[in-house]
């Protein structure tokens, strides 16, 4: 395992103060509950919104945390997720006179952690919502989740909730709002590579050198296929393929492309890739109006990539247009 | 060879096509000059900033063109200089009346390529400065260089420039800035593995199991030595101790902290190498007033990170800071 750490048991917590230490001026870190949030948060005119998770994703979703976003996030340990007391001790943290959001992955253990939290704090008298994320379309049931698996799409769901809530929308209207990106949103991703956990120190997965993973999960669960290695186009038909046809994606819509790096995948791949999906969509007719290119949602060190779409019905380009400011930037 | 690439020959086009596609508004590719260019250089009003350079270190420079950054980039084959005609092309193609300024970083090829492309568009009464960057302090000479490397302290050169060059600045204001900026910035890095260019399809140099190489070059050029590997916290204390000793930087400076990954490092590893370089550099009384955590320079796929530092002298920070609009971004 050649990785910049120390103690595998302590890579969660230096890297939130990492985070934090990075953003002096925006970001606060809590140990106690795992937690990164806004130091300006809760406020009394806007929902706080949150999202938890395992650890291992970065940028998500500790590194989304800011003006225009998340007001805090608080994962568990490397691809676990959170224990129920950081989810309520971080709702109780961030508990607005109008409500907490939580935006949760669909994975089995994600929703009994947010699941449990909401009971114990809404008899509290604390009021929360929660969407659910669930944009890959590769498997319908996995190792960790009944029902399809939440992972990059989960993106497009905090920005637009995220702009949303800083313009002081109800709990429930951000509850429509992240429910219906969901609905327009979905994604697919494969492995070139397995990924290697600290805390095990060895590869999650077993991947030959001419074989890649397609429809992978972001915890190196299987996906649909396991097939001989494939150029960048033939890859990227194929996920842009499996995409389109889910929704589906017709001649006219508008769409936001996003292609997402999965941890160790330099961005020139990204960006060959990306040039390959945009002219596979012209080719059927959609209209690529926004494009992201970069690592928004990965598996540790893992190489491959996803390729996410989202439906760019009435308003929500404003919402994924509107100013943000978290930790991942380059400036 | 694991790489979402198609053939290795048509990686660099691929690459420069996919940049452009996700960014129509702003950039343009110039198949001819493997040139990324701004769709409104050259202006009447501004200098034109050019970097070189090979390619297989993105962003740098083709994902840094655009407002506030580089007027345009001219990258060789993956690490290799342009050819002169590139830079005589791409010059022709961003002449401004107030001229056109080359930031070239210090390698013999990179070097030969600007001088002579000068020569020849001086001859044709193009007006044309150049600034070299050499801030990597591993070594005194190297592979490919006479003198110091450029690396990952290059992003501040372009940085600075690009945000006076926007304010009008004059060609010879830009290169005491440029040359101000180069001076004040340090790097130094180091590789877990080794990288793999595509036309050659198998890894660049050795690196075994249990060790790296401290001071590496972005062309996996040898460095200070080949140690034994150490934890994140004993890598990124040597590190700084190098850089720190170099200007030196003293009790009371102010800078900015770069944590740079060479390609295939998860965020999350250089969020935790930035906590520990910062607190490295409070310790000595150094005030880390700006952080920088992501890839800026990389070297392909290879793991590992650099350490950079800018003293922020006098009215630095404003040029820092001033807007810039490029293609890496995350919305």
């Amino acid at each position: 395992m050649k990785k910049l750490i120390n103690d595998p048991q302590d890579f969660v917590a230096e890297m939130l103060k990492g985070t934090a230490l990075a953003n002096p001026g925006s970001l606060r870190y809590v140990p106690e509950f795992n937690l990164i949030m806004r130091v300006d948060a809760p406020r009394e005119d806007k929902v706080s919104v949150i999202q938890g998770s395992g650890s291992g994703h970065e940028p998500a979703h500790v590194m989304f945390v800011g003006r225009g976003m998340l007001d805090g996030a608080c994962p568990g340990d490397v691809f676990s997720a959170p224990p129920v007391d950081y989810v309520v001790g971080t709702t109780k943290m961030l508990n607005s006179p109008m409500g907490v959001l939580y935006l949760v992955n669909n994975y089995t253990g994600d929703g009994m952690a947010f699941e449990m939290a909401a009971e114990i704090v809404e008899a509290e008298g604390i009021r929360v919502a929660t969407v659910v994320i669930d944009d890959d379309v590769a498997v319908k049931d996995s190792t960790y989740t009944i029902g399809r698996r939440g992972v990059a799409g989960n993106f497009f769901v905090i920005k637009a909730v995220g702009a949303a809530a800083e313009l002081s929308a109800s709990l429930d209207d951000l509850v429509l709002l992240g429910n219906r990106v969901n609905s327009v949103t979905r994604t697919m991703g494969m492995a070139l590579t397995s990924c290697t956990p600290p805390a095990k120190g060895s590869p999650l997965f077993e991947l030959g050198q001419s074989e890649m993973e397609m429809g992978v999960g972001i915890h190196g669960e299987p996906g649909r296929s396991r097939e001989p290695l494939g150029s960048a186009n033939e890859i990227i038909d194929a996920l842009v393929e499996a995409v389109v046809a889910d929704l589906p994606y017709r001649r006219g819509d508008q769409v936001a492309l996003m292609i997402n790096g999965l941890g160790a995948t330099p961005v020139s791949e990204l960006y060959l890739a990306y040039g390959r999906a945009h002219e596979q969509l012209v080719a059927r007719g959609i209209d690529v109006a926004r494009s992201y290119v970069g690592e928004y949602c990965t598996s540790l060190d893992m190489a491959g990539c996803s390729v996410t779409l989202v439906r760019l019905d009435d308003g929500l380009v404003d919402y994924l247009a509107a100013p943000a400011d978290v930790a991942v930037r380059i400036f």
